[in-house]
């Protein structure tokens, strides 16, 4: 057996910003050799950050991200760091011809070693998803090559991400193959409790691949999307050695031992159990072992509750927007009610409160406990405020144009919509919009009025789960937030009765059923897709079954805000054009 | 040799009416009979409708097309049909274990033959796309099955769509086996002067497959897509035999003379030449020749010109998401300018001038030409119109809110979405948004100002062609058009200096390149996906490139009008939950 130090560098790369994202490296670089480390590994596509989507179809692009892949590899060289080995995620290519279907220029999600000033070997994804949020048969195509290199005697395997997740291919190949260590550079999207299916993923395939697993993924913020870090090391037998904290930049050390290899190099075909042929390439870094060494105390980070990571994620997906958009500040509407209490709260511990801020705008049916209760909300976290009343123009408006009933509902919500708008032309905010997932599914939002804006922090949090996140911040603080406040949410927005206040007395079960109830069905009707039969044998109320379909179907009417129109040439915009708008990636003139 | 008469159904069908699509099918096949057809080929997915994005993915919806097609068997039975053989599109599934990453339920995008009041065989598609409009991997699972069915001594043989334009697989299969015909059922999205490439693409194919070719394609708005028909039938050497209209239904019959087969039945493995076995099913519905008779003439229709195809194009697609999505009336802003002419006349066309509602919104810039233009098109058409003036609105917004600039022209626009949407909101009308591709790419719209609507007709047309459209239907009509107006846009629309009229003597030209420039550039950057050093090397002004590259990058940002947010469940809205808007489908209670 042989000891390996391995740092996980569990970081977060901005999406076209290859400058950036090899300054990065080479910083962290050097932290792991000051460390000690005998190897480095990297986040997929940390190059070029994930997921760069139809950015991959550029042909500059894909030429950038292999000419900054070399650029840093001597540049480490030459910084004093050549000799430690770092496996790095970025964007190539295959020699292929071109076909029907397939993507332009053939790109592959890819990895390489690079050492002493070289790359020294490449490899790229196998098993590209295409379900969820993944569209990857549209981006690459696949890998067929694994590279095992031996470094200090220990032969070290590389997969991509969700090579790991499926059967068959990389990591059985690894079995068949023998090696000493499995790396994994991912970028593996967040999903609320998918740290506990993670290990549980990665202790299976080490077992499988028989041997140790290094798991390392970013920490992020991209559009829609977030990455929690979790990375992780597990030992052959599937055991947890280290692991990463959640949502946080990390540089993970771990000591290994692990057996030495004397095996032929050289390139192996192997049957990959899933109708295809992967090419083995063996190559010897180095053959001597490291000289023994106390190994350093192994930090096991502990998971998160379920409220804490929910809210951690949102915080960083705020924070990730409105830096990597170049925004300084964000602006949104505070009703009193705890939408906006919770979403002003998560931009303040994301920016700090002296960049959030908020504008209350009451109106004709505003309650009295709304203004209290928001002014109290500003004092105790000490946001920006400013009152601007919406009567005037409401008014104005409806001189001109006759409206009734949900048309004058409407006609106050998009009022203060513009003026938020208004605001952020004015000043550069970011316009948060304030709608929760219940609302949302539900279509009880008014298109152009409290939908109008840049970011929606909570639009992804039931209303049920509004109430649990805004009781646990009252009770926790962490030093990754900056607001500083003690329950930063007056009591009183928690607990008083949801409603809208765009008529007389209005609640919101006047329009939607009790939460409890209707958050539960969403989720079956949402995320299970359990069709009526399905859902009433659930257990849930067969007139409301069909009431509630009807509402989230036709809902997704209003989500489409840019209204599709026909489309007679290859490209349009919003169906088959697909820009991360997170994205530093800027052409420039040769 | 024998003869057949075969019927092609160009037909529109609605995405998730399966009821109305199975009535469609018993009347058109009816249709057929009376025309002495001896099959009639239905287009792909034509029960369920095409494209029916993640409602696939739901068990109910896939139970029900499975049973919908059980059903239309029998009920042509009992209507007197079933002796004429049907080739028709649905949705089945595989009989496969689920795995991470397999679409839900393994669907499959199959089509069937129904006989004397069963359904006899039945195959599905292969290569499934997953570029440009496509997302097929995440919905479908392969098919392996190719059925082989002999008609009156001909074998016929079935290919599903883009098993047509992908080499190896079905046709390389038929190519092999041998077959008299090959039907092709279709669901093609338009795209400008595919045609050409489409009979191209049939001729080839025919020859390898070494048969007649049958293409059948629908027709039908649904919401981005067009889908343009022209279905057609080459014979075994590629020449053109029959062709039906663009952007019509027809029932396309063609008499063909086939080689007679008596191959033996049963089931036969053959190499798809793509690394996969495809099982070729060969059965018999009738061996005996039908008595000779006189062939009919054969049919070919004229293609269209470029603009009359586009223009011909966009009135589908407002006819049917206007009636798919149960509205009766549109609504816009006639500002005196083209492009709202040019939506204005389109939405005439497709549903009639009584139901085009047209406001006349005039500012404090608003010149005298663009009231007395809009007022000119508005008595040429017959159309609805009212004006609301917006200064008093514009002027109460701006005693409550301080707003300069770029930020005081949004407002303008901003208020005149607002009237528009509140009078949509009050009286049900669909709202019609009048950007051009031109302005969308650039950014030069307002965000909830004029990108504010429900669909937006000519959001693919550049602006070059908004003006050759124009001009176009000012010089043609065409019985499909509604509009029985001669020269419905005013010429002074079409020839003055584009203006948004959102401060004084504003002109397009102040912000953006000439759109004879602009056009070409964007062409090559957005639909070639070219780079700065490309675009440079073809002749484009160095920084116009740059300036144009940041203006298309930044607007992206504004195209996503439902604001992202993080996703901390397996589906939010936006991302991952893609169901088609114009959708019939309705869950219901058992």
């Amino acid at each position: 057996m042989a000891q390996l130090r391995i740092a996980l560098a569990q970081t977060n790369p901005t999406v076209g910003d290859l400058a950036g994202n090899a300054d990065r490296l080479i910083t962290w670089t050097r932290a792991a050799a000051e460390r000690g480390a005998h190897l480095v590994v990297f986040t997929e596509m940390f190059l070029t950050g994930y997921p760069v989507e139809d950015l991959v179809l550029r042909t500059s692009f894909v030429d950038a991200s292999i000419a900054a892949l070399d650029e840093v590899a001597v540049r480490l060289q030459r910084e004093g760091l050549g000799e430690l080995p770092v496996v790095v995620g970025y964007v190539d290519r295959a020699n292929r011809a071109p076909r029907v279907g397939q993507p332009k220029g053939a790109p592959l999600d890819a990895a390489a070693v690079l050492h002493q000033g070289r790359v020294v070997t490449r490899t790229a994804k196998h098993h590209l998803p295409n379900y969820g949020v993944f569209d990857e048969y549209r981006y690459f195509v696949r890998g067929d090559r694994l590279p095992i290199f031996r470094l200090h005697g220990v032969d070290v395997a590389i997969a991509v991400c969700e090579d790991l997740w499926q059967e068959g291919g990389p990591v059985s190949v690894v079995g068949q193959a023998g090696a000493g260590l499995l790396v994994v550079p991912n970028a593996s999207p967040y999903e609320k409790e998918k740290d506990d299916v993670r290990l549980e993923l990665c202790a299976r395939r080490a077992r499988e691949a028989g041997c140790a697993l290094v798991y390392v993924n970013q920490v992020s913020g991209q559009d829609e999307l977030v990455f929690d870090g979790d990375s992780l090391v597990v030992d052959a037998s599937g055991e947890l050695v280290a692991r990463a904290a959640q949502f946080r930049e990390e540089l993970l050390v771990a000591d290994l031992d692990l057996p030495v290899s004397t095996a032929a190099t050289g390139t192996f075909p192997y049957d990959a159990g899933d109708g295809s042929t992967i090419t083995v390439e063996r190559l010897v870094l180095s053959q001597d072992p490291v000289a023994p060494y106390p190994p350093e105390p192994a930090r096991v980070a502990e998971p998160l509750s379920t409220q804490a990571e929910v809210y951690a994620a949102l915080v960083l997906a705020v924070r990730d927007y409105v830096a990597k958009n170049g925004f300084r500040s964000v602006i949104l509407g505070l009703s009193g009610g705890i939408d906006s209490a919770l979403t002003a709260t998560i931009a303040a511990d994301a920016i700090g409160p002296s960049r959030v801020h908020v504008v209350l705008m009451p109106s004709r049916y505003s309650s009295a406990h709304s203004l209290a209760d928001a002014e109290e909300l500003v004092r105790r976290q000490g946001l920006t405020s400013q009152v601007v009343p919406i009567a005037d123009i409401v008014t104005a408006f409806e001189k001109e144009v006759g409206l009734s009933g949900l048309a004058a509902e409407n006609l106050q919500a998009r009022v203060r919509g513009m003026i938020l708008m208004g605001l952020s032309n004015e000043h550069g905010h970011l316009v948060l919009t304030t709608g929760n997932k219940s609302e949302l599914a539900t279509g009880y939002s008014t298109l152009y009025g409290d939908s109008a804006g840049g970011f929606a922090p909570i639009k992804d949090v039931p209303k049920i789960m509004v109430w649990e996140l805004s009781r646990w911040r009252n009770a926790h603080t962490d030093p990754m937030f900056l607001l500083e406040a003690e329950r930063p949410i007056p009591e009183n927005s928690i607990t008083k009765e949801p409603s809208a206040e765009l008529r007389p007395d209005q609640r919101d079960t006047d329009s939607l059923p009790p939460y409890e109830v209707l958050d539960r069905l969403l989720d079956d009707y949402v995320e299970k897709d359990m069709g009526s039969r399905e859902l009433i044998a659930a257990g849930h109320d067969p007139e409301l079954v069909t009431r509630v379909i009807g509402l989230v179907d036709r809902a997704e009417y209003k989500r489409r805000q840019y209204p599709p129109g026909p489309k007679i040439t290859p490209k349009n915009f919003g169906r088959d054009r697909r820009l991360p708008i997170t994205n530093r990636w800027r052409e420039t003139a040769p």
